[in-house]
């Protein structure tokens, strides 16, 4: 794919998705959500180094892997940061109990060894 | 429930989960994921801004909700950000699928108006 150079359009053509020069307005909206994209990644990983040692503590502490009392609490707080900052809160609901579903999983195969 | 304080435990009890008071080293990482986990919203916000105007361009100059190439490139380039900092790639491709869904039910919607 990298090495293909793009075909030439010609004007008026209808574009091909996979060929066509990029659009310049969509490139640089892409260039952003590329960089947004780069940053979520990277907080995510900070975010499951500390879960991880969440885990191990809780592992060794015999605490249970979950904690629906928190739970509820971030998921009620993240559903306010939403609403300040204009994003749908259901998403937001979504998207952490998507993320601490994942962490539960880590937790649970912690105390499996 | 924010008005009720914590009962006091005995020592050696068993720690209730709603009310005992939190382990001091629990409540210092999950501050720490708290801090994250807003910085992650705000990071959403903005990602959902920028595809929202991308929904708004798409819509007007009739271009397909979807673009397969563009997501697959998108999922390769996080996974490979993932391994750099030590996140599992499975992770970082599940959520990237959950944020690309979610931008094109948006996208749907801005077509059908």
């Amino acid at each position: 794919m990298a090495s293909r150079s793009p075909d030439p359009v010609p004007p008026g053509a209808t574009p091909d998705l996979c060929n066509a020069p990029e659009d310049p307005v969509l490139a640089g909206f892409r260039r952003s959500i590329d960089n947004i994209d780069a940053a979520l990644i990277h907080m995510l990983a900070e975010r499951f180094r500390i879960t991880q040692a969440v885990g191990e503590y809780k592992a060794a502490a015999a605490l249970p892997p979950a904690d629906p009392v928190r739970e509820a609490r971030q998921i009620e707080r993240l559903r306010k940061l939403a609403v300040e900052a204009d994003l749908d809160p259901e998403f937001s609901e979504k998207f952490i109990r998507f993320v601490i579903e994942e962490v539960i999983r880590h937790h649970q195969r912690a105390q499996q060894r």
